[in-house]
């Protein structure tokens, strides 16, 4: 019980668990339909209100914006608001409110900015939110929104930037809040709020918010982390961690200038076969990484680990079909189990120009952006290094800037390596008996909830326990196929209602 | 002799070849010095207006403005001109013009169309010709052009796109007559000219042209190619060959769409990692092409070649130096032995983005554009049929346009292969005695001429032993380094003036 911050917390926890709310959670739940029922439409206006305010980060006005409405929101809703400031960032969002009587307090971590977006890609503009019948690519049609008292359906989709990544749980706590209000039902937990604004730059300030407002974390018993998609069986999940994320720039060369491919084709090396050749002695065919050590350190999977896989559903056929993939890394292995483990990532490839732009020159560099995605137990410099130490034993030097006349003539094989930050993984025991009365409300409103050991994707996690010794559960509510971070990012709507749900009965969690 | 059509004008050039005009290359040697030193600057300013005309190939009006200016020129000049015409192309430019005398006819061939420009790359508008006092990367400084009369430097540079590659050749014909006209010598040789106007699109209407009037053709005794650079050593070459080209387009496909690269990294296969796969098994890192019988059938290099390769100047170290390249393929193999082979090259590599644009995705597509420099005894199409069977034995499945759902789910592996047509090598042989007087009177205005068995561009040289048994040489002008295909192209005017002294000789070559 080492997350309660003192004997007497404890002692009141202790009291509290008697069974006073016992139904709590699944009336919250009923709570959320019947507000679903006479609100749906004024939700979905909300969102789509929020959905239409540009949210980059580091987008000046538009984004300030964003900030402005969700504070303005839950303040509306009685809460403290507050606003971390940092120069040239965008604000982080702080938020608290008190409950009579309760006696533990969690925390909800979302983020209000969205990747950045390539307008051509999208069917209709990110940041005008579109609604439709159904998916694009399965048919779907444009609907109006919804007018007041109109049934919602479960399929309809909500197309713009960050619909399902990440302004979702923004909204949906708001119509949990609601819900629960409109019932005269009282939360069974004190709320903090915590609203990224540059999640997806990284979260470079996020790490110095939290540090400077310490006294405002030290009486948190949860943490809350509401982004991510559920899983791709369309089940909801709760997982127990995420994985880090880090990433290198590889720049190879040829001639210091591009040259003409007849005269002298054959003789002045090409920097794409140099990197082509580079990159091939990284990864084989079958997905596996060659770098030696690359998979060293790595957290093992434990019983409880694969206790919780064995009992997720399957859906590894499922996603391959989706994807058009006829087969998967390392000969269909279980992607459950793949994301234990750290990745290797070709993100992209440049050299010169390709197709009709394509020009019969030697070009004079060759760039590959790599990304790693770190399983909990890697350090992502540690990481870096050992990427860096495989390209030097494939025999080049490593330059940090554009390489001079002297570097080029004194080494035939020359590497621009340009190292980025990133953050580890953290992962939660399965096991802790903090998180159960969470995983019994949540089962209230999703009885076939997956636990899950740990989410492919990144969040900055291991900036929380740094400031705080209370364990990181993450409950997303997105569909899996949102489109996140691609063109037409979408929620469909019976996954957003269903995460209305999920923080009604949250919020209403035995003590 | 097989080059004269009848006896009679055997017989008529073995009278011819009694030294009447012994000294006449001396003589235009020396008469295209003193038109320069007259009217150089009146010839600067001619070729500087030729410059500003826009020469892409199927530009319209621009291409339009370049034929009117070549076409004036020449008809002024005394030549009958004609434009051969196609639909949606440039035109090919035809002039004739027969001496008192002459017993033999030499066809001039050049181009004035240039490479597509990437202005962004360009220290000057590619159109706006611009004088240097010598290369802008050795510190060269702009200056107007020269006055009446003003001495021309050898060192100065004229940028701009075609100032080398391969508009300098039809100016400097232009002044080679002009100083014969002044001195009142009459040429030896009755003279064609054929100015292609689309090969930097790969001639798709010359082959059409030439069929189509091979009347006009069939008196040809030698063509002369007017194009590419001169020998690396700065010095002039005669040419008897040069390479062909064909090339490929190679897309490998991951998921249908792009995929987070956290919840699917590890488990999606990346479209990058199965390119550098596949391209990586192509060619080794000392440069040795991989896929099977890709050598094959290549024409040996005969004991002539062998003479002329040894009697050439090195020039490998000195080009490594200038390009910033510790190493050359195949441990620093020659390059004029290694032009003698086909080359395989990288022109470009696309997946997804790269640097501050990469994002954490892991790309549907991956793309190389394939280069294929082919040498003497090579064919296109079955240079590109060994390529394409080696992506098969890589394990892949070949389509021709984006695979379906259907496809991508029966095929792990898929390449979308594009094949272009391109056109074979050609060499002439170095013994050949037709080409002998050229040979002498070419060493009038340049003692040290060399012999080279090949360029290493490619010239659309098939054509013309299609239509014609007389022999084909290329005498190239520009300076090596005048960056031809790429940004900053320039002419070294001291070569220009070169060019202009070896035309006035072979325009009086000994019959």
């Amino acid at each position: 019980m080492h997350h309660f911050k003192s004997v007497a917390l404890a002692a009141a926890f202790a009291l509290a668990a008697t069974p006073i709310r016992a139904s709590a959670p699944e009336e919250a739940v009923a709570a959320a339909k019947d507000w679903r029922a006479s609100n749906g439409a004024e939700i979905v206006a909300e969102f789509a209100s929020l959905l239409a305010a540009q949210n980059v980060a580091g987008g000046g006005m538009e984004v300030e914006r964003n900030v402005k409405t969700i504070v303005h929101a839950y303040a509306q809703r009685g809460f403290q608001m507050k606003r971390f400031e940092a120069e040239d960032a965008s604000p982080l969002i702080y938020g608290a409110k008190d409950y009579p009587g309760a006696v533990r307090t969690i925390a909800i971590y979302a983020h209000y900015d969205g990747q950045p977006v390539n307008e051509a890609d999208w069917t209709n503009p990110p940041f005008k939110p579109t609604l439709y019948t159904r998916a694009i690519d399965d048919g779907g049609e444009i609907i109006p929104l919804p007018g007041h008292g109109e049934a919602i359906d479960d399929d309809w989709r909500l197309y713009a930037r960050s619909a399902g990544d990440d302004k979702a749980p923004i909204i949906a706590l708001i119509a949990a809040l609601d819900a629960l209000e409109a019932k005269g039902m009282t939360p069974s937990v004190n709320i903090r709020l915590v609203f990224d604004g540059e999640e997806e730059a990284g979260s470079p300030n996020l790490g110095k918010y939290l540090t400077d407002n310490e006294a405002l974390f030290s009486d948190i018993d949860l943490w809350l982390f509401c982004d991510g998609p559920k899983h791709q069986s369309g089940r909801s999940q709760l997982v127990f961690g995420a994985r880090g994320v880090t990433d290198m720039g590889i720049t190879v060369y040829g001639p210091n200038r591009g040259l003409h491919s007849g005269h002298y084709g054959n003789w002045a090396p090409g920097p794409g076969w140099r990197l082509v050749n580079l990159l091939a002695s990284m990864k084989d065919d079958e997905g596996r990484v060659l770098i030696r050590d690359f998979y060293k350190g790595t957290k093992p999977v434990t019983a409880a680990d694969r206790r919780a896989i064995a009992a997720m559903p399957p859906v590894d056929d499922a996603l391959r079909a989706e994807f058009g993939l006829a087969e998967t890394e390392m000969k269909d292995a279980l992607l459950a189990e793949r994301i234990l483990l750290p990745a290797l990532n070709l993100k992209g490839l440049k050299s010169a120009e390709v197709g009709e732009k394509a020009r019969n020159v030697i070009p004079p560099t060759a760039t590959a952006s790599i990304g790693v995605r770190l399983a909990a137990g890697n350090d992502p410099d540690v990481m870096l290094d050992r990427i860096e130490n495989h390209i030097k034993r494939e025999g080049y030097f490593i330059v940090r800037d554009e390489p001079d006349q002297a570097v080029r003539l004194a080494h035939p094989l020359i590497a621009k390596v340009t190292r980025h930050g990133g953050y580890p993984a953290v992962r939660s025991r399965l096991d802790d008996p903090a998180i159960a009365p969470l995983t019994a409300a949540l089962k209230k409103a999703a009885p076939d909830l997956i636990l899950t050991p740990t989410l492919g994707g990144s969040l900055p996690l291991f900036l929380f326990t740094e400031v705080s010794d209370a364990p990181i559960v993450i409950l997303p509510i997105a569909n899996f196929d949102d489109n996140q971070h691609a063109a037409d990012e979408n929620i469909r709507l019976g996954d957003f209602f269903g995460g209305v749900e999920a923080y009604a009965a949250a919020l209403v969690m035995d003590e």
